[in-house]
């Protein structure tokens, strides 16, 4: 091999990281999977995604990781939780959805909601979310102000929605309130590199027709995403028609707030029409398939919606009703979920779950221009998996290992936005021990308080 | 406190080790859980399962263990598997059973399937299974003296099962020779403190009538267990239905051979009168909900079984239609999938599932005096979970935090029968580096023939 010539009329261009011999699933346009495989990182940026050779030619990096046995992924993008719910795991299980949310949740939580514990609860989400390779997730909850601070410190990348309901909720007793809290925090939030704010409205049966649309409105003056559960139980499904005379999607269709900057949570119960109206609109679907089989509601008919061009991500929703934010272990459902429900078993094959999991999640939260995949010039969010573990050899189909085979624990190391959050398997920018001292005196005030409601989780 | 009196008329009770401070989940007949509990182990037996207090003052321990923030649980049982498939993981996926039986397993099977990938693939699955907190699995499969000396070298537990079928098989050319290498399986591996053996038929679709009978009185005359499928596929059902006027259960049943010794896996196609007699000659289930999601073929009516009495059990099946081996994993989807293909969330509550993948396992095997739960007299087969993670905080009912938020990589020590084979996540009896140069060239030469034979997994 002759010596480089230094007099290269391509010079080599700087890059922070570089990330060589590693299998790089890029999930791409092209679907490209690269053997001995390399990405360059500058700042929060992809400069370079290719073979270790070509790269290495490029670039000349400050640091080099080794990805031998290594699996380099676009971070997984989590289109649907409630991270301060963290608190509730397991609060209440193996109970249908209302008595589940009217019966234990809302009760403890008109308790436990406020900004202490939303802290403590998203930073708890935050640390399990990263450590399973969660790089980006869209939430709804209430203090989201206090939420957003969590999100900034720990570096993650989130979307972050104040939540509008009819009832009084836990940080504004009038929906007018909360709208005032939405307002403020788009404005205090603007431009951040990490925090883009959004807007929810619980849901249709929880939200008056004009506030969905006040909600909606402002929504699309500020260009923001707008989050709704839709159609997640039969229940809702016939209280809307009862009342409406239309599906949930078509009254919300009659609403005109079906767009692309929708983000609709669950649409189990849809039909025909409604898929296609959906499909249409380019609404976002998040998909929680362990929330949806856990509570008994079924399944969304997520390759329909796709058939209809849907945008799909999928979502762990809470851990109070999942009980994990664990995308791996989503992903896996997603892929289990339709095949039961159908009987059929090429539905929702592996890599159109790895999709949803990335690109399918960028494209429902309209970030799709910069996140979702290993593309040059996208934000630098990526994570890396060890795959020196018996459950990941062999492997004849890099997508079947990542969905059937792969675990949230896998996960090595976790970069967002060019910054290294998770190395080893060790949080670098949360201090979890503290948490857990935090989290436990917490736990055992809710556990005082069920008991005195009579609501403890006893099977 | 006052000093403890020597001369106590109650002397200490040695002990080979003491695992303190532990929740200690028992699985016992009361469904005990300890807090600040213990368990005492001496020789291959436990010897006291307490709380720390008073298994302190009653043993004199070799080697205590901290267990602060850990979980104890019995060891779990993998009703149903074919370890040596490991080395085919990921192999083909996404298509229907009988496509993914005939068109790729078999014909990759008849090429690959020697004592040497046999050893290999053993090794690899009881390293999996080892790590993600089994202590005893269920075999069918062919070369089983290959098998059971890696069983006895890991120091695992295991019922193996040579596999009879009409066709010739691996290593067999003819049932009647397979039927002999059963009986010296038999002879050789009697009274071995791990190596159960046991026998298998494929399956009432594969294996005619009088052998499926000669079969199970070998497994009569020695009392061992009798394994077969039943009732996987739609297509079994209609095909059993056509030629012999019966289910397949109801055609089992003409046979004579519903007994407490069978271990019928998946048993997915019931009809009431089939679950009936699946219950009442005292069948063990072998329930392998995500083999049976991820191929179409629906799920067992296993809430149904259980009603009627029948003993179940959770089993992975094979790497090549699961991907996994992972208990954890798999007790998740058998309480996920029931609740979504009933519409009911209260179906397969956590600790229904916790006590299927344990108890209900080893009654399943015949082995409930021995194994299965930490009960004092049984083998010690326990595992060790490490709750120290953001997935496992905080947890309000400790059935739910193990179906719902563990996973397999908590488990941080495994011991069987009273030997540590795991230990800080480490594998203490594999030599795992040299087994994946040894899998890398086995997968080489499978994937090369797969090109061959045109049946690579594309998608």
């Amino acid at each position: 091999m002759k010596p480089r010539d230094t007099d290269t009329p391509f010079p080599m261009t700087p890059a922070d990281l570089l990330i060589e011999n590693a299998l790089v699933v890029t999930m791409d346009k092209d679907f490209r999977v690269i053997e001995n495989g390399a990405v360059a990182v500058g700042g929060n940026r992809l400069l370079g995604v290719g073979t270790t050779r070509d790269l290495k030619e490029q670039f000349r990096p400050e640091r080099c990781i080794d990805g031998r046995r290594k699996l380099v992924l676009p971070g997984l993008v989590n289109t649907h939780t409630h991270s301060p719910m963290t608190i509730y795991r397991g609060f209440a299980d193996d109970i249908p959805l209302r008595e589940w949310l009217y019966d234990h949740i809302f009760p403890i939580e008109a308790i436990f909601t406020d900004p202490e514990n939303v802290r403590a609860g998203t930073r708890l989400a935050i640390a399990e979310m990263l450590l399973s390779g969660t790089t980006t997730f869209n939430d709804m909850y209430y203090y989201v102000d206090e939420m957003a601070r969590v999100v900034a410190q720990s570096g993650m990348r989130a979307v972050l929605n104040e939540t509008i309901i009819d009832s009084p909720a836990p940080n504004s007793p009038t929906p007018a309130e909360g709208l005032a809290i939405a307002n403020g925090l788009i404005e205090n939030w603007n431009g951040h590199p990490l925090v883009t704010i959004g807007i929810g409205a619980h849901a249709p049966y929880s939200v008056a027709a004009d506030l969905v649309r006040q909600t909606k409105a402002l929504a699309d003056r500020h260009h923001l995403p707008f989050n709704i559960h839709v159609a997640e139980t039969r229940w809702e499904f016939e209280k809307i028609l009862r009342q409406h005379g239309a599906t949930p999607v078509q009254y919300l269709h009659g609403l005109d707030v079906l767009s692309p900057n929708m983000v609709a949570a669950h649409c189990v119960h849809l039909t025909e029409e409604d898929i296609g109206l959906l499909g249409t609109h380019g609404v976002g679907i998040a998909h929680n398939p362990q929330c949806n089989m856990k509570l008994g509601n079924g399944i969304a008919p997520i390759p329909q919606l796709l058939k209809m061009g849907a945008k799909v991500g999928i979502g762990t929703d809470g851990a109070a009703s999942n009980n994990d934010l664990d995308m791996f272990d989503e992903m896996r459902s997603a892929a289990l979920s339709h095949k039961l429900s159908s009987g059929d078993p090429t539905v929702m094959d592996a890599r159109s779950v790895v999709e949803a999991a990335t690109m399918g999640g960028a494209r429902v939260l309209g970030m799709d221009g910069q996140i979702g995949s290993l593309t040059v010039g996208k934000k630098a969010d990526l994570i890396v998996l060890d795959m020196d573990k018996p459950h990941a050899f062999p492997f004849y189909n890099i997508y079947s290992l990542i969905v059937y085979s792969l675990r949230g624990s896998d996960v090595d190391s976790v970069m967002v936005d060019g910054r290294m959050l998770v190395e080893g398997r060790k949080l670098l920018t949360l201090d979890i021990e503290r948490l857990y001292d935090k989290l436990g005196r917490i736990a055992r005030q809710i556990k005082k308080e069920a008991g005195k409601l009579g609501i403890v989780n006893h099977h």
